[in-house]
């Protein structure tokens, strides 16, 4: 498994089934994420680990992956049968695991503005 | 300019130059776009509108590009000097027009809950 689809499609399948440790195995040692929307990093380390402590059981529906050589993106929405939140991710792999994350969540309960309603 | 990126890079480039009849005429008749994080739908003319009419001047800036086909994604971050937005493009290109666009925005001034502060 070293396209990047394939790493991706597997993310989110340990995520869905809450399988931290296994998630983990898919990140370099080396690997940074970024949360733009809190302005938050995370080592790879952290990322399983704010994963792993998010409260609630969210299940995980890959409506879309677009790779090209050693990058992909994907996005998802996750809900826990109340809230739904979407999120779009910007990956980038070497030799097979994630070296590189940029990931925007949005709520997708959101009102629009009065004149857009 | 048929490529996925290139239609990509000039309709940031338009957005960001506010030439909206210029970014409208990169999208296909038939286009249809959604933001999920507010369950919003626009055609052609509606989503060139709701970029019109949002208040302020925001200078984009593209921070990504992954195409592969006739798909192509792109994460911009916006910004009117005290505000900033990021957004995650998801596009789909038919004969050098845009033909579809799934597009979450979200706020990047936002603070992660207590316990990751």
């Amino acid at each position: 498994m070293q396209k990047p689809e394939d790493i991706v499609t597997a993310w989110w399948q340990r995520i869905d089934a809450q399988a931290w440790d296994s998630a983990a195995e898919l990140l370099h040692p080396d690997a940074l994420a970024e949360w733009p929307h809190t302005d938050e990093r995370f080592d790879a380390s952290s990322l399983v680990e704010v994963n792993r402590n998010y409260p609630g059981t969210w299940r995980v529906t890959v409506d879309d992956i677009i790779a090209s050589g050693d990058r992909a993106t994907s996005f998802v929405r996750v809900t826990d049968g109340s809230e739904t939140y979407a999120a779009a991710s910007f990956w980038t792999v070497r030799e097979g695991l994630v070296v590189n994350l940029v990931e925007l969540w949005a709520d997708c309960g959101q009102t629009p503005p009065a004149g857009r309603r």
